[in-house]
């Protein structure tokens, strides 16, 4: 085999593919990176056997031929080789030769056939949206994602599409976020629980716009997204995800109308007193048209006072500051409604379009 | 005691002060940053017994006192503050209540006669050098202190005052840094040992350039920097610093001249090829006007020519990739010069006008 790329071209397709190269794995073979032009295209494939992505570099082929290079070398080795024309070349031995300006590496390589291929499949239902959505959608929502494994449908992502519409849900047991978008053309119902960390990879490698779209084929055990010159396959979670309708509610007693800047601003000052240790709440105390919200621990006390748009009861309630930072970090708009119903039910985010729901449980402060 | 300030303002006076903060101590009380007006001046003081930084915060004073608060959360709290005027106020209990806009904190504070005072120091003899200067010197030699306390004069640097030069000297027993300075004025001849975590912290809040003097006080047991509104003290390391004059020689077989830039991007590709654990030379094959760099080893190999200007013979040696670059990097120069014995004589990077000498011992590669 013997290619030539332009560095730049070669270290971008790379670091696409390096997103599903497993950091720890049993299996030598899924720590390389295949570099496949055996059909007259350089496709580079990188496949944990959850995650798959391929994408077709930018280069020219002399001979053709396949091979499978450690990832972290060969990326390390990509990465700092000057601005010119590289060039890979692979002798009976399944050594490369890495040559760049007057740079020449030689390293070994392993054999093309061990490397696991991505599955074939079909192609047949898909939706479409932009990558700019797509990674907006990620960011609003993973954070909702639980951490461990505990329960394995609580670490993906609900994303189910009906009636046009594409709804994505997470949840880790204390809240809930919710993102609505509107999809354009027509395609038949969905319900799929993707991984989290295939939507944390590919959010990674979203660079485009408003106007580049990303295309979701459906398949039984898998999901496919193509984008520009790269496909990223993704295993699904197996199961039944938690039915959330019944958790969401639109009664409350109490509606709050504040600035999302400076309440994030006081939030986040109420936590430099709490050491990562103890689990402090802030409390927040709303009467008439004020939220004063104070935070108690062993290193002092906070309080702010926020004039806010209140209509309904007064009410004081608990929250773990962190849930209420990230959810607030999430929304895009200058101004968020808060509901409530009483000290020890969930409290709502949400906007009137029903573009968003984040839900929040409170912290029992007697 | 009740103060006015910027939150800016404040903030960067903290921010000065928290370098001169231990982060591991037996006495609470060295925690703390000491807030001092009394004098009419609002004065910021940290003090690890080794290093101890005074800053004068600009501010308003409205009831002169003092007090001494937890270093950690009060620098997060004023960081953390709406950019307004920040309004610190203290009680007979020690507790000192912090309030900014809407914002109010309470954070317990201690006696400020507990806080060990700055020793006073003798004013004498001084020299005079632009921070510019100073910040540069210490980058250029700091690499070159050894780690570890295993010889405590190693961990410092000789700051030596002859004939209105300053040379600065650090090593590690496997390598040299040198730096001459022209001084300006008049000095007597001064010999002391500055610790490295010194010079370390001062360069971090050495801002001013050119136009902006430090004057350094030479007393028997500690060093004075003042600089702006701030003094930074420095105990001095004990004993006789290392005589380095026998191990300069300025006879040499081989003198390269190469492209410093060019020449570190070679070095940098060579060192992928090199796990932590493995302590792998380069070799350097000087033969004509090539430089052959080389590596070799578990994770492949790698060689890259080089056209260089030499005269003398040839030779071949071995480096510790990682010396070679640290000295390359101290180097403002476009071309260097390197000079060779023989493959066990040190090498020296150095340039004509003795403004640098950077001495390197090889590794045995046979």
């Amino acid at each position: 085999m013997k290619l030539h790329f332009q560095q730049a071209d070669l270290a971008e397709s790379v670091n696409i593919v390096l997103k599903a190269v497993p950091s720890k794995t049993t299996m030598p073979i899924l720590e390389c990176i295949l570099i496949d032009s055996t059909s007259g295209e350089i496709r580079l494939t990188a496949n944990d056997m959850e995650l798959g992505i391929e994408t077709v570099a930018e280069g020219s082929i002399e001979e053709r031929g396949k091979i499978a290079l450690d990832a972290k070398i060969f990326s390390d080795i990509v990465r700092k080789l000057p601005n010119g024309i590289v060039t890979i070349e692979t002798d009976q031995n399944q050594t490369a030769v890495i040559t760049c300006e007057k740079a020449k590496f030689d390293i070994p390589g392993k054999d093309a056939e061990e490397f696991a291929a991505l599955p074939e499949i079909e192609k047949n239902e898909y939706i479409e949206i932009s990558q700019f959505s797509l990674r907006e959608v990620i960011r609003q929502t993973l954070f909702c994602i639980a951490p461990n494994e505990n329960n394995k449908l609580m670490t993906g992502e609900l994303f189910e599409v009906r009636n046009n519409m594409l709804k994505v849900v997470s949840l880790d047991g204390h809240r809930i976020a919710i993102r609505n978008l509107e999809l354009r053309g027509d395609c038949s119902d969905k319900k799929v629980v993707i991984p989290g960390k295939t939507l944390n990879e590919i959010s990674k490698i979203l660079s485009g716009g408003m106007d580049d779209m990303v295309r979701i084929y459906f398949d039984t055990n898998y999901l496919l997204f193509v984008f520009g010159r790269t496909i990223v396959l993704s295993r699904l979670i197996d199961g039944e995800y938690f039915r959330i309708d019944q958790m969401l509610s639109s009664d409350y007693e109490t509606k709050v109308v504040l600035n999302r800047q400076s309440f994030l601003g006081s939030i986040d000052r109420a936590t430099l007193l709490v050491r990562e240790s103890d689990k402090m709440p802030v409390i927040l105390q709303i009467c008439d048209d004020v939220l004063n919200l104070q935070i108690n621990t062993m290193l002092g006390s906070m309080d702010e006072e926020t004039i806010v748009d209140k209509t309904g009861k007064d009410i004081t309630i608990g929250f773990n500051p962190k849930f209420l930072m990230d959810a607030l970090r999430a929304i895009d708009d200058e101004e968020v409604s808060l509901y409530f119903i009483n000290a020890k039910a969930p409290c709502f985010i949400r906007d009137d379009k029903g573009s968003y729901i984040y839900l929040i449980l409170p912290v029992n402060i007697r």
